[in-house]
C-alpha cells in the first residue's frame, strides 16, 4: 500500500466527481454523483464530504495517510482565497469560501483550482503530457478554455485569469464573441461557434445534407456538422476547414509565446476524432514558420472526464510535496 | 563600496555596450564600442575581454569583487550552448561559442541570452517593470522581439525560442510576413511594416503630405509616418491607428495568456512617444473584454539603449544568487 493519498474533487454543473489516489496516481476509490446546486452551498459540502469519507473506507485507506484535498471548479472564482465566485448563475453560491469549508470539514488541507486548469495538470501529470515539461491545454466545447504549464508549473497570471486561450484575438474586427471582444478563437472554433457558422452558412441558402438535418430535428449540433464533413458534404466540410484553420493559428501563435512541447486538445468536440485532429495538424504546418522547424506535438487528451478529478487530486500532490503555501490553511 | 559586482555586454551588430555594475543595479562604468565583426569573432573576444578589463580598473574594482558576466546577443543562437548561430550573417561567427571563449578570457562564469530577452530583463530588473512580478516586452523596430517574465523569471520555452511576439498571427489569412507565415502583428506594426502600409496607401493613390516626403526624400520613414499624423494629415493617421490597433491586439491576447500587470514598449519606435502609446491604450481599452476589469499598464521602456547591458548585468546577479547551474562553466 502507498504512503500517501489524496482526494480530487471535480464541481461540475450537473455532477461532482470524487476520486481517491495515491501519489503516483493510482485511482483507489472513485464515484461520482449529481452536484444538486440548488440544494445550496452547505448540502453540498455535506455531500462531497460524506462522499470522500465513503471513498476512503470503500479503499480502506486510513485517515491519517490523506494528506491533501484537491478541487477543481469552473470560474469565475478566486484560487488565492479558495472561494466561488458564482456557480452556474445560483447566487447561494455567490463568494462561497468552498476551498475552506472542505478542508474544515474533511479535516484536511485543501486547494481550490479552476477546472480547465485542473484537466490541464491531470493530462500533464499523467495523460497526453506526462512526458513533456511545457504544455498546453485547449477546452473545446461551448467555450473555449485553456491552461498553461511552463517548466512544469501551472501558470496563474498576475490576477489568477492566465490561460484564458479562448480570448485569443486571431483576427482584427473578428465575429463578435460572448465575452464582449471581437475576433476571439472562442468566437469561431468552440462547439457553439462551429453550429453558428454552419447555421448562417444555411441562412445564406447554401446548399447541404446539413439543410434536411436541421428540418428534421429543428436544430443542428457540432456532431452533426462534423458528421456530414465525415460523409463528403462540402458545406460541413468548410465549417470544420474554419474550426481546424483557427486552433491550428492559435497552435502557431502559442508556439512562438509560451513554446510548449504539446497541445493537448479536450472537451467534447474530440469526440469529431481523426477528422479534427488531422487537420489541425495540417493547417499548424502549413501555418508555421520556416525559419526553423518547429515541431510540436498537436494531440487529444488521454483521461477523458477523469481529468478533472485526477489533475484535482495530481495539483494536491503536487503542492503537497513542493509548495505547502498553497495549500488551505497554509503551514498545515 | 558594494560587495559584489557583473559585468553586462550587450553585443549589436553596430556597436557592442559593456557596463560594471554593483548587484543592486548601480552603473559604475561603461563604454561602448564599434562591433567590428568584419574583424572576426576572436578579434571580438579580446576586444571586449580588454574593455571589461578597462572598466573594473577605471571604477577600481579588484578582480575578485567581480561574480560574473552576461552577455545579450541577436539571434538565432542557443542560450544553452552558449552559441551564436548566426550574427550579422557573418560565415565567421558561425556556432562560434562565445559564451565559453569570454568566460575563459576573463576568468568569470557567464551567460549568453537573446537581446530581446536582456532587454526585458533589464526593465523588469531596473526599468519600467521594477515593481511588478509578471511583464510582456515588445520590441518594436525592423521586426518586433518579445520577452516574458513570469513569476519574477524570463521564461525560454522548450527549445529556448519562447516569446517570438512579432509572430502571433494577428489575421488569419493576413499579410505575409519575412518569416514565412501570414497575419504576424510583426507584418503589421514593425516600423518596416509601417512604412510598408503607408507605401501601399500611396501607390493606390491616396492623398496626403507624405506623397511630397516620399517625392522630396526618394523614400519614407516611420518617423515621417508618426510626424505626419501628429499633424493631423489623414492618411498617416490611419495608418498610425493601424499599427496601435495591431498592438493592443497582442496586448489584449497577452493578457488573456500569460496575465502580466505590465506591458512595456521599446525600441526605435516608441520616439514617437504620446501619439502612439496613446492609441495602444486607447485601442486596448476598447478592445478588451467586460467580463471583468482588466486593468494592465502599457508603457515605455524606461532604460533606452543601455537595457541591453543592463539586463545581461541583471541576469548574472539573478542566476549568481539563485540558479548558479545557469552560469558557465557550470557549477562555477
Amino acid at each position: 500500500m502507498a504512503n500517501e493519498y489524496f482526494f480530487g474533487v471535480d464541481l461540475g454543473g450537473t455532477n461532482v466527481e470524487m476520486g481517491l489516489l495515491d501519489e503516483e496516481g493510482t485511482i483507489v476509490a472513485y464515484v461520482a454523483e449529481p452536484t444538486k446546486a440548488q440544494e445550496g452551498p452547505q448540502s453540498l459540502v455535506e455531500r462531497v464530504a460524506e462522499a470522500c469519507c465513503g471513498l476512503a473506507k470503500q479503499a480502506q485507506v486510513p485517515p491519517d495517510k490523506i494528506k491533501a484535498l484537491g478541487i477543481g471548479s469552473p470560474g469565475p472564482m478566486s484560487m488565492s482565497q479558495g472561494k466561488l465566485i458564482n456557480l452556474g448563475n445560483l447566487p447561494e453560491f455567490k463568494n462561497f469560501f468552498l476551498r475552506a469549508e472542505l478542508s474544515r470539514r474533511l479535516e484536511l488541507p485543501a486547494l481550490l483550482e479552476n477546472d480547465a486548469n485542473s484537466a490541464c495538470w491531470g493530462e500533464f501529470w499523467l495523460g497526453a503530457g506526462r512526458d513533456v515539461n511545457d504544455m498546453v491545454l485547449f477546452t473545446l466545447g461551448t467555450g473555449i478554455g485553456g491552461g498553461i504549464v511552463i517548466g512544469g508549473e501551472l501558470i496563474h497570471g498576475s490576477d489568477e485569469n492566465a490561460g484564458e486561450l479562448g480570448h485569443m484575438i486571431i483576427q482584427t474586427d473578428g465575429r463578435q464573441c460572448t465575452c464582449g471582444q471581437n475576433g476571439c478563437v472562442e468566437a469561431y472554433a468552440s462547439a457553439t461557434a462551429t453550429v453558428a457558422r454552419a447555421m448562417e452558412a444555411l441562412d445564406e441558402g447554401c446548399e447541404s445534407e446539413l439543410v434536411d438535418l436541421r428540418r428534421k430535428n429543428g436544430m443542428l449540433t457540432c456532431k452533426d456538422v462534423f458528421d456530414c464533413a465525415g460523409t463528403g458534404d462540402s458545406l460541413a466540410n468548410e465549417i470544420v476547414d474554419g474550426t481546424a484553420r483557427a486552433l491550428a493559428q492559435i497552435c502557431v501563435s502559442m508556439r512562438h509565446i509560451t513554446e510548449p512541447e504539446m497541445v493537448v486538445l479536450t472537451g467534447g468536440m474530440i469526440k469529431a476524432g481523426d477528422i479534427l485532429i488531422n487537420r489541425v495538424r495540417g493547417f499548424y504546418e502549413e501555418m508555421v514558420w520556416n525559419l526553423k522547424p518547429e515541431p510540436m506535438d498537436i494531440c487529444f487528451a488521454e483521461l477523458g472526464g477523469h481529468a478533472g478529478f485526477i489533475g484535482a487530486a495530481g495539483l494536491a500532490v503536487h503542492a503537497h510535496k513542493h509548495h505547502q503555501q498553497r495549500l488551505y490553511p497554509s503551514g498545515t
